[in-house]
């Protein structure tokens, strides 16, 4: 036995689901990891013949599936959770998101709500965000102590905050943080203008000056409301997308989030300039906002990617709930219920997400050479048989409650569904002290 | 304190959420239980001086609702649960489901399927199912075993199965059933004419006849699917509707599942005749028969209930995902972020479908007289908190995984979150026998 290659860790599961290659269920694999990186994905018979590893851990009913991306959120506004339901979206934002903003939000306040957020994600097999907040220091501190990868978002907003006074302020505190820690192995970070309606032409500007420099991808919300879209037309004369490629910034280092209202030449344009969508459909409908055009990005190529959005407007970080609603809503919209199957819809919250975050040769997938981001899901609850299909169960019939462990980057976040880096008590409290808070202050 | 009055059971909780009244949660109150009835609703401390109960439940986080039904389901299609996924409606029947419903599907099958989807829907939270499918008979065994109240389907379909040769054998065993149960204090039933294409004229004759007789409901699937109104319109020159309205079957009896493609004149004669729909939007989604025109629905002031459909087109019985699910796609096809607030979509899921059943007396909210048919949800998830709202948190944030306890009559189905009437593993074992022999047969 002695010539067997050493490795820290192996996974030994009833399904490995790589996403890569597509629509494959191995059935009784192991995982190899070492370092972090998987090493090794193998028949669980030759593992054990071939590797010594510290660590075996054996989930005989259980999926693995590359740890799950959420590509839009604002993590910290889990303290708003539920706080004013059945609105619109310029009256939920208006007349109560920011106002109660305006008075709440500080650096404790994001550094306790990214925190909550985190331990959300993480049970629900969540291993990355992409982030877009205020205070984004204090997220990253919250994040760092919950083992998660993130995206930082480099946040630029037209007013002034509690965080920053002008654009000048958003960017230098937004590099200043990125000069920080881009090279820390678990994050990385994005240019975050708000939205059209929120960010000037100078400031964008500037943002593609240092997003071409830094390589550096642009996450903003984009064509989510018709609202929106008419705002920009009074003041601008222009639809947001048509301005954004007038000052140049629709590109393949755009994230647009939500993209619920586009033209045949709008959606030409996202293609033929290689921009990346973060679909949110739970967001999409409980704002009223619609249905994003999804068969169509899809039939044309575009990189489609989902995200959960803020806890305000979901109400949950779900990205189950995100890739069900995905798969059931383009069946609908296209009168097709062949369109968007399991496995696609898979792959769009983990290896497409990957890809618009410029992370895709690290994670997405399950790959020997990628990092060790890693969820299990078990198939044992009574609610998940039988089970003629793991790919359509993890779609169709699981939820969140099922993850019962996550990696990321080959450390341990969850284990048997319990938190490993987060304490779930001191998080309560935390909940309870913002609740009270904000409960007692009239908007 | 030998003046209070004797009670069997007390449940303290965090909240009460009634549905009568409408949109109301009752902070720190009580539930009064005798002979399975609810005799008072009152606060803990009032409840404590009052009455003295012979065991006390004390639910310090919880909230208590009415037990969620389910309007229309097929209980023992558990064991096809995502056999055939992402396929179109009448490919899905034809190709999959009747083909393997044929080889498999008997007594047996039904008994262990349906108490596999009673023990999924205790668990979720469900305390009465509106059931459509063969040998309701071992149905009926299953039920009564698992201590859920149900409305069974006394079913007519113009194709010999296993279960029946014609109209008549089909009518007379359904008949024979009702005969027997129909005085059990948890079972009602329902005519279950399959759908109007698949259902002669002449049988539609004779189920009026005696559902006007024995003043029962009648459950069907209607307008579905663009190809059923096609299928109709080709075969006898209507539209199924205007068929059934033709035949006299358009009622207050009838239950209407799913509803989907209605024109004006449509919408305002099952308005004027008082038909009650059984929206199951899920499955309308995944199976792409599109959104039903529930905000017109609504605001014509026709009953809108909730159903899951059966586990083979959905794939879960989970009313908390059809009460999401119907008030997000509500706000997204109306434009309308304030349509269909979440005190409706539990409305819907609880008091109007009870009143679609006509059980509205009996059922369907926490009114003293009324059965303690109860579901207690958990309030302690990380992901509920903060909780602003309750019954926003139910719809919007909460999930089947927070039910933690389910009364029907009285008695307690659920503890804790583990069943009491039924065996888990036994249900394991059953649904794995019925997985390896469908699994071994080409269809």
């Amino acid at each position: 036995m002695n010539d067997r290659i050493k490795a820290d860790t192996i996974i030994e599961a009833k399904w490995i689901i790589p996403v890569e290659p597509d629509n494959v269920a191995s059935t009784d694999h192991a995982i190899v990891i070492s370092n972090g990186i998987i090493k090794d994905i193998l028949p669980v018979s030759e593992a054990k013949q071939r590797y010594n590893p510290q660590q075996t851990i054996t989930l005989n009913n259980h999926a693995l599936i590359p740890g799950l991306i959420n590509l839009h959120t604002h993590a910290a506004m889990t303290l708003l959770r539920g706080l004013a339901d059945d609105l619109p979206l310029m009256d939920w934002l208006n007349n109560h998101i920011w106002p109660i903003e305006r008075q709440h939000v500080n650096s404790q306040f994001v550094y306790d709500g990214t925190k909550l957020a985190c331990a959300e994600m993480i049970k629900g097999g969540i291993t990355c965000f992409n982030d877009m907040y205020f205070f984004p220091e204090s997220g990253v501190e919250a994040i760092i102590a919950s083992g998660m990868r993130a995206a930082i978002g480099i946040v630029v907003i037209d007013f002034p905050t509690a965080y920053a006074s002008d654009t000048d302020d958003y960017l230098a505190k937004g590099l200043a943080l990125r000069d920080q820690y881009h090279q820390h192995p678990l994050l990385s970070f994005c240019f975050a203008p708000h939205a059209p309606y929120t960010v000037s032409d100078e400031a964008f500007n500037r943002i593609l000056t240092y997003a071409e420099q830094l390589n550096t991808p642009i996450h903003i919300h984009l064509h989510e409301s018709s609202d929106e879209i008419r705002i920009n037309l009074e003041s601008t004369g222009m639809r947001p997308i048509e301005r954004l490629h007038q000052l140049g910034l629709v590109g393949p280092n755009m994230i647009a989030a939500h993209m619920v209202h586009l033209t045949e030449q709008e959606i030409k344009l996202v293609h033929d300039y290689g921009c990346n969508i973060a679909h949110c459909p739970s967001s999409n409908l409980k704002l009223a906002n619609g249905f994003a055009p999804i068969p169509t990005f899809l039939n044309q190529g575009i990189n489609v990617g989902l995200g959960t959005d803020g806890a305000a407007s979901n109400n949950r970080l779900d990205m189950f709930e995100e890739m069900r609603q995905a798969a059931l809503l383009a069946k609908a919209t296209s009168g097709r219920a062949d369109i968007l199957p399991a496995n696609q819809a898979l792959k769009m919250a983990t290896l497409n997400n990957a890809n618009a975050l410029g992370l895709g040769d690290k994670i997405g997938s399950l790959a020997i050479g990628k990092a060790a981001d890693i969820t299990a899901i078990s198939f044992s609850d009574l609610d998940l048989t039988p089970c003629y299909n793991p790919i359509s169960h993890l779609i169709y019939t699981a939820s969140r409650e099922h993850v019962s462990h996550v990696w990321v980057n080959g450390k341990m976040l969850l284990q048997d569904g319990e938190l490993i880096t987060l304490n779930s008590r001191e998080l309560q409290h935390r909940s309870e002290f913002w609740y009270k808070r904000i409960k007692s202050t009239p908007i």
